[in-house]
């Protein structure tokens, strides 16, 4: 190509991120015109109150699904000011579908189903009839979904008002939040720092209270990271249990280490309360990857009811976690102890090996899908999104036939470990309890290592994140005598500023076999209800 | 490579060929030699019992487990002197057990479990410590099993006898069972004729009452296709509901068209019951592929408590059925229309670009898997083979993504049609009839269309197939004016032989949908029931 082909090029997707930039400002300013300073005259703070409360209040009557829209939308904007955390703005729809939902109580007297007027973001994959889908790629702009994500129309049918779509990396296959067409999403704790990624859209607007409950997508880490860094809830189930069908994503019909969706949440009993409410609607009529198994209420209880084993994992060997995430896990494994549960030790082995052979799938044909993406709107490539397309020449079908086959046999031996591993008591491990990143939220384009989540996509084990602490910058004191062990812990070791996350969330992990998103949720109102006391 | 040592190779692999013969012959005439005369002494004829009689003896004590186990070891190799069906011999190890079993009887004064003493056989894919897995390929002789499949753990932990392992095709994708190294396995009823395949060195044991219970696996219809022709009852379950861990297979880590195992038997009892006792046993604790999803009882019990609508595949627009195919369909839908049940015409829309899909997943490697397998032993390609690695060059991984894509649309426009079909009650169909193969059992080498089972691989639905009736030359009158409508329809019409094909079997297959394997056992029952009217 000549140099004149390349500004006219260069001006066309600039022209589109533009025009795609302009529309969202002209949708908010729209709403605020119209809307802006309603919320303002309510006595309470809808935003601030837990999902409980407000269900509560919207199937009272106390409060109208309207107004829970309205004052959500208003927190929506504020968040995406603060954090650029939105992409496409739902909020015409979302007032007119809560009218339909006030329409129907006045109507019939009840709320139209468990999730009756709360407000949903969505991370900017799922399809919404006629809503683009960008994924982060300028070349998608303009290129409106056909038909709803199945699981928009679960959220829908169940009563849920669907308010904006969030923003991602290009590609999704970072854990940073930026692209050439929306731009970087920004910690709203501190802007210097990443709100964590793919899900960093969603993470931003939880966490400045713009949505009730979002919607993320995990491949190795996307849900979880961002919820650690954030202070969220964040589960990523095992594929097959929560409706993916319809969502848009990068690497489309790489199916051996899955993308799956999952809820991200300010409190755990929204998290617990959405994945039963979407499990229950009975995914597998409408999706075809879903499994036909519903929710396990004995299994959820079982957890509840006895004394539970607990394998932790303190290190995974590659990357030592931040001193305050070892505090963390080190403080929640005295309180499980002090409340009668086992504590055992759980040696990482083989997930090093994991992450070889995991790594190897993702870029598989080469990089082809990103490159083909990202030609569409001849836009740039982010430098992460360059080195991952060029980390190296595809593989053939043959080889990724005996990565299968490698892969396999990885699991076999982790699902034998389980098996055979027994606490003091002579029970199995219940659940693992672990890091989830090996920093708290840190600047922009640092992280490196995802190495405490991806193993469980790998595994395709149900995991979940959930807050625990807070960093404090006159506790949580870096031991200076520390050699790291290799260049990506040398890297996460010097990313320790105790002075810059003082006050920064810190999350752990709980994970369960294949298929336990009972298990998950059930043991984390276990801990929670320890860290309270 | 020269004229020397072409021949050196060419004498390689015969001298296996005859050395692996040998070891056969002498694991039989050693048995025989041993054990040939004490069935003879018996007043009962065991192999006839069926399997709820046989098991009675057994645990009342009537029989031992060793009379069992040497009446069905005299019962199979019959069997295999009239149809070649047997590979590895473990009749000394069944005896063994047999006896072990005899022994916990009597200390406990009860079975071990609900196969106590049942003599089972496999394919010869499922792995056997210290026994070979030649899966019909030379180059894999010798090459002994370090650990038990999962299926043969959960067997014999259950009770069973594993007498013998049995023939399959090289390669195992095929309609026919030939291989260099065991060679041609024939139909019991006719040698000129096939058994079917890929597992039909299962079929024939198994309708020479050599076996009580076999387990196949299914591709594309080789556990449902050899059903049909020996008068057998054959499950394919969806994957992941059976245990395929430690089953040697050919393009293992192509799992996009997953090949699953499944039983085959002479009654529906042995087939329901056998299921049943695996899917309890938790295979999911052993199998990293295996749902952790319970039998259903409550699903099972429905099927049989009400009027079904029951979908009806006359014809799938590609090879019309054999004239005592298309009766065997008339009659049943009669008998179900009589009883109170609904039919409804099912059109096969799509099926056809369906397998055009699916024959890209069989050698997306452009036949490497084989290729390399053949190279192993330096022995001869069977032709249909040949043709098939030859069917074209690899495609890329990305191209393999592309394929996933379109299976997956395909899989949601099949769903959306279950769902959105209704008969005149306004009832969603339970099942689909349909028939298995296009035509009974036929000459060697003559099995063309498999697409009547292959699309339930594709869809990944639960199907089985059942014995229906038999052929007769009287009624089942081909229709002289009938012009074929492409060269497949053309042969499978040219092959219609009533003279030699009176009195053999004719199956009918009955499809729900992905993971519900007991809807079709108990719509087996429900129709079973009804052709004994």
């Amino acid at each position: 190509m000549g140099t004149i082909e390349q500004i006219v090029v260069k001006a066309d997707w600039k022209d589109i991120v533009a025009r795609k930039r302009r529309d969202q400002a002209e949708g908010i300013k729209a709403f605020l015109e119209k809307h802006g300073t309603k919320p303002h005259t309510w006595n309470i703070d809808i935003c601030s109150l837990e999902h409980g409360a407000l269900l509560e209040a919207l199937t009272t009557g106390d409060v109208t699904a309207e107004h829970v829209t309205l004052a959500y939308i208003n927190r929506a904007i504020e968040s995406h000011k603060k954090t650029n955390c939105l992409t496409e703005i739902l909020f015409d729809r979302a007032l007119q579908r809560s009218r339909e939902l006030d329409e129907h109580f006045r109507r019939e007297g009840k709320p139209i189903g468990p999730l009756h007027g709360l407000p949903i973001s969505l991370k900017d994959q799922f399809n919404v009839k006629g809503i683009d889908s960008t994924i982060g790629y300028v070349g998608r702009a303009y290129s409106p979904a056909s038909e709803d994500a199945v699981l928009v129309t679960i959220l829908t049918q169940l009563g849920a008002v669907i308010i904006a779509k969030t923003n991602v990396p290009q590609s999704i296959m970072m854990a940073e939040t930026d692209n050439p067409l929306w731009g970087l999403t920004v910690n709203p704790n501190d802007p210097s720092f990443t709100p964590g990624g793919s899900s960093g859209g969603e993470s931003a607007l939880l966490a400045c209270k713009g949505s009730m409950i979002g919607w993320g997508t995990d491949i190795g880490g996307s849900i979880r990271g961002p919820s650690s860094m954030m202070g969220l809830y964040g589960l990523k189930p095992s594929h097959g249990r929560l409706p993916y069908y319809n969502v848009t994503v990068s690497t489309e019909g790489q199916e051996h280490v899955p993308s799956v969706i999952g809820p991200m949440a300010r409190s755990l009993y929204s998290l617990t309360e959405v994945t039963k409410a979407v499990i229950d609607s009975q995914p597998a009529v409408l999706d075809p990857r879903c499994i036909d198994l519903p929710w396990r209420s004995q299994v959820y209880e079982d957890i509840l009811s006895r004394p539970l084993t607990v394998g932790v994992i303190w290190d995974d060997g590659v990357v030592r976690v931040h001193p305050p995430i070892r505090r963390a896990l080190d403080d929640l494994a005295e309180r499980l102890k002090a409340a009668g549960h086992e504590i055992i030790s759980w040696d990482p082995v083989g997930h090093e090996e994991f992450i070889k052979i995991q790594d190897q799938y993702y870029t598989a044909d080469g990089g082809e899908d990103i490159r083909r993406e990202i030609a569409v709107g001849n836009e740039p490539f982010l430098p992460d999104v360059k080195a991952l397309v060029e980390r190296g020449a595809p593989i053939s079908v043959y080889e990724y036939w005996q990565l299968n086959r490698q892969k396999l046999k990885c699991k076999k031996m982790y699902l034998d470990r389980w098996n055979n591993t027994r606490g003091q008591s002579g029970r199995k491990v219940d659940v693992l309890l672990a890091p989830v990143m090996p920093h708290p939220a840190v600047p922009h384009n640092s992280c490196r290592w995802v190495g405490y989540t991806k193993v469980w996509n790998f595994l395709d084990y149900s995991a979940l994140s959930f807050p625990v602490t807070t960093v404090s910058k006159d506790i949580d004191v870096a031991d200076p005598s520390y050699i790291p062990r290799n260049p990506n812990d040398e890297w996460n070791w010097n990313l320790y500023d105790p002075e810059r996350m003082d006050g920064h969330p810190i999350g752990l992990q709980i994970i369960a076999g294949n298929l336990q998103e009972e298990k998950v949720l059930a043991a984390a109102k276990v801990f929670e209800e320890l860290l309270c006391k």
